[in-house]
């Protein structure tokens, strides 16, 4: 099969790509003498996550229990379900537990521990920690971890194992002091409250920190004992635009043909929109705005000058450009590949990764876990 | 089963409120004389396509081939394939004629129509004008509407089916006369177009037109012959911001639960985030921004006042309200439901219906046809 051969629009992964990647992000987090649990809700892919996993303990994340349960099936058994639990997911949780899997879950809310304890199952928690992202998690220093903490230790079959944390506010950075100062937050404050634990007698082996930017940018991981970044597998133009990594680290496409042309506009119009792009205009707030995605070479996967997915509809994706389009080249049926915005939301529309190496033959096709 | 058993996220259609948008729609088309081939995209529901195309000739339109595909298997012969077709696709169109699918297809492209010409099987061909939407289509008025039909005309198992036009532009419109207004751009283009094929002795049986402004608003329908409204069944957000329809009217919704509180920043955390609702922020330029999604009760639908989702992440949404928020009401683990700023985004994030009728009881569940 060959790219060629693709029906579109079509999700392209390159593994060339993606292995350097994973690589550089090995070597960074040897460097800062730190193991990786890298978090699977971007690539979704069993394929994927044996590659990053290599040369690591073998743990993962997820961001849902359907990831837990495909995870578990395809052997990786030591899963950490990193979005806080409801009591109606107990039974879940512990479901997948009596099957083999070490699921670690996580919570930042007093009734919720107390639910995990009255359950009966035998559960490994992390209590969450807010260090500025201000989505979930409790204050390091506040008093809910301890009681969190001691409800849980009080109960009998639940295995306090630490805590986890998530800079989410990286995303706001613009620049590496910036990233280095939040990856700085977002360690300290896990080291602070593991060590509020250990000082109020209660074990906290794991302390979990991560997102892409702080990982790519932390300049002492002291007292952190994993991080869980996902998207640098793929990289995005979101990633590129606040300097996480370059275009060229971008290792996922989507393949979409030319449906119209539009000269008296400048406009040409493709197959992929905004079902098969998503809608994430993440790079809006960026000095370089790619608007719905970057368009490329459909072989090379470089960037032809300056055209990009200006605006979407369902099945319909316009691309403008500020110089004229040699519409010549862009006959209805001529391919192009569109470099996301937000490689998470992108690659959840698709089932499947068509793999290439670099070239044009598709030399896999990898499954994708979506939905719940 | 019961809403409250439902795994979350969720998406649930309320079948009452969607029979009262068909039998108004219908109403309205009655009125003006001219029937429906309602378009799929939106649904992408076999169950949901028998309710709508009742009392009407048949016929559907739909945005991929694998709806072509998925519609014919369940019994509905009678398709139109709405986007401008590639070269590529004619044999995925051509084997669906011969599996006995009446499928029409489009183009606005001479280089197409000679593809299709030059094909052998057997097409049915509209040919697309562009009535104001700048999206698809070419001009009404212009010479390769005729250079175009007379391409295809002149291939012996090409059938000039007609001419096809979409009013996109009436998503700009902010009142009933705007939107009266595009309706009458889109018949007279539709007409002329028509006219111009049949003074130059070329057959055109169908003029299509349809959005679902138009539809709601159109004064006169002269001439016309088909109209191809979807999100009308549906309605959200963003169609009753613009008048459209009321909130009342949508049958749409994503059942979420509480995964945290942030009782400091007046915000709850819920399992509904950029996936299961999408990114798009269609209502943004609306005077009533509803963010992500409007939330409302679990049970009645009926919007809790002033909470909407404010932000999202992968699996997060973050719900903000002006007033207060009652915490005491919304436990981790309690459920609300989340109205879309635009059901087709929505619904695609979705495998399965959990179609209610007004109360809590799952009474069926209707499987929709995602991707390509």
């Amino acid at each position: 099969m060959d790219l060629d051969d693709l029906p579109t629009p079509a999700l392209v992964l390159d593994r060339g790509v993606l292995s350097a990647n994973i690589a550089r992000m090995n070597e960074r987090m040897r460097r800062l003498g730190v193991p990786l649990r890298p978090h699977l809700k971007t690539a979704k892919s069993a394929d994927v996550a044996r590659l990053a996993v290599a040369g690591h303990p073998g743990g993962v994340t997820v961001s849902t229990l359907h990831e837990a349960d495909y995870f578990l099936e395809r052997g990786f058994a030591d899963v950490t379900y990193a979005v806080g639990i409801t009591p109606a997911r107990l039974d879940g949780a512990a479901a997948l537990r009596r099957r083999g899997a070490d699921l670690k879950i996580i919570t930042d809310d007093i009734g919720v521990a107390g639910a995990i304890a009255a359950h009966g199952a035998s559960f490994a928690v992390l209590i969450e920690i807010d260090t500025g992202g201000a989505r979930g998690g409790v204050a390091p220093g506040g008093p809910e971890l301890l009681e969190i903490a001691r409800r849980l230790d009080g109960a009998p079959a639940v295995t306090l194992g630490g805590v986890l944390t998530h800079a989410g506010h990286s995303y706001d950075c613009r620049d590496e002091a910036a990233m280095a100062a939040v990856a700085e937050d977002e360690r300290a404050g896990a080291v602070m409250a593991a060590e509020r634990l250990r000082a109020a007698g209660l074990a906290c082996p794991v302390v979990s920190v991560g997102s892409t930017p702080t990982a790519r940018f932390a300049r002492d991981l002291t007292g952190v004992t994993e991080a869980r970044p996902g998207v640098y597998m793929f990289c995005d133009l979101f990633q590129a635009g606040i300097g996480v990594c370059e275009r060229g680290d971008i290792a996922l496409g989507v393949l979409a043909s030319v449906i119209g042309q539009r000269r008296q506009e400048n406009l040409l119009l493709i197959d992929a929109g905004a079902l098969a792009l998503s809608k994430d205009r993440s790079t809006a707030e960026l000095a370089a705005d790619c608007g719905f995605g970057l368009v490329c070479d459909a072989v090379t996967g470089r960037p032809h000058g300056g055209l990009k997915v200006a605006s979407v509809h369902q099945e319909h994706g316009i691309i403008a450009s500020d110089a004229p389009i040699p519409f010549e080249s862009f006959p209805v049926g001529a391919r192009v590949r569109v470099l996301p915005n937000h490689a998470c939301m992108t690659g959840a529309a698709h089932e499947t990764y068509n793999v290439i190496d670099g070239g044009t033959e598709v030399i896999a096709r990898w499954p994708r876990c979506n939905r719940w």
